[in-house]
């Protein structure tokens, strides 16, 4: 077993996701876990500016005949902190593969963009290794992943073959299902979060509020979309690219504003 | 004074950034801000599961002629948390400007991804109001930003005027230096850190860390990309999209996993 698998996730070591996909993971190479040392849901990409890191050493199982071995940090930053902390201060040497997850509830459209597990992901992407974040609907503490096995097995079996383009990961999220009707390739769906705080009086006077609310999709019926697979039972796979640059927009902004043709002349 | 423009950061409400930003966009409009109550650095488009959050009055000053009244509010949670909560809680109305900034310190390039003050900006183009975030590579507590006041309001100025395109808002970066050059729309730029880590001894026994590390571009001669334009004397102008979707990504990945055909027959 030569290839090196690292994993994190934004539910914490302990999750029953990442336990899960680190077993799956075994049949392809040793595991390298680096996890928060507790839940982290909507971490986005934050990294802990304000306060210290420390790193604990949970586990270690050697191989066998084809299973790799398992080793487990817990980390008490975010999760990204805990990807970038594993490629200085952990791995034994550049992994092979960066996943993330499995995340306990889906990471569709936009809400990717306030994932910590697709964080995972991109910090992969920027090191230069082909990363995946993978996510399901089922949300629930005791969730049963096996259903989606194949499906994550197949997937990172493909990008440890081909790799990814430069600069891009993958966004995969299973849906709540076991009747799975297959894998769809899909774009990042837009849509926003409704009635997004939960408003409570505090004993000692004054309100406080807890963040909540429905997430309502802007193209339900757009059957490109990952929401849309997500929804319809399809394992959505989304390739997502580190950057963010409105191409089509530049020339428009140039117009308006009156940037980059002066630039050239300036140059000159 | 009819515009509602709404300001947010991630280096708190004290910051000398979003003081100075309020000021200047009270010749545009009225000016509503709520920022956290400290500092947030990197803090990337992360939301507060894991606890309440509060929000404070602190101040508010009535309009005057050629000048819009001005707002603060203060709030515990992520700058993403400050934008939820001032759209849901406490803005009078829709704003018809979200601004982030003016961050002390860039935020060029794929740290973008790690801005607390750029997540403002996505938040904004998720709730489809033009969106804009301002940083400057000055870091000083105390830093003046008066010299880049012109640009400031320019691009406010087309913005409010001519709107943006849906799902686009803008990443500006002032330059260090007072004697900028002009505006120049730019690209992404790409590269990563290195030496992320400072490591200390903790005096109870083991090692602790401190995120820190130099940002390495890809590109740095790549005169397209915001690190380039920032580096040489331009306020990089940068839209980006919050669709992340690798569009070019999706034909090679069905050759590969087979996904998207086979859903579409099923679909018959």
């Amino acid at each position: 077993m030569d290839k090196l698998i690292f994993i994190s996730n934004d539910d914490g070591y302990t999750a029953g996701g990442v336990c899960q996909l680190a077993e799956m993971m075994r049949e392809l190479g040793d595991v390298f876990v680096v996890a928060p040392n507790g839940g982290r849901s909507g971490a986005s990409m934050s990294i802990t500016g304000h306060d210290p890191v420390r790193n604990t050493f949970i586990s270690h199982e050697e191989g066998a005949p084809e299973r790799g071995s398992l080793t487990v940090w817990a980390c008490s930053g975010t999760p990204d902190d805990c990807a970038k902390m594993a490629f200085e201060k952990l791995l034994p040497r550049r992994p092979d593969l960066v996943l993330g997850g499995i995340n306990h509830g889906d990471n569709c459209a936009v809400n990717a963009h306030y994932s910590g597990t697709m964080s995972i992901a991109l910090e992969g992407c920027i090191k230069h290794v082909p990363s995946i974040a993978f996510s399901s609907g089922r949300i629930a503490k005791d969730a049963d992943f096996g259903y989606m096995r194949q499906y994550v097995l197949d997937i990172a079996r493909m990008v440890l073959r081909d790799g990814l383009p430069t600069g891009v990961c993958l966004n995969v999220n299973a849906p709540r299902t076991s009747n799975i009707k297959g894998m769809k390739i899909c774009k990042m769906g837009m849509g926003d979060w409704h009635d997004e705080w939960v408003e409570r009086d505090h004993p000692h006077g004054g309100k406080y509020y807890w963040i909540g609310g429905y997430y309502v999709p802007d193209d339900l019926n757009d059957e490109e979309s990952d929401t849309w697979a997500f929804e319809h039972g399809y394992v959505a796979v989304t390739p997502l690219q580190l950057d963010m640059t409105a191409y089509e927009t530049m020339d428009v902004l140039r117009n308006a504003l009156g940037g980059g043709n002066e630039a050239k002349e300036d140059m000159k």
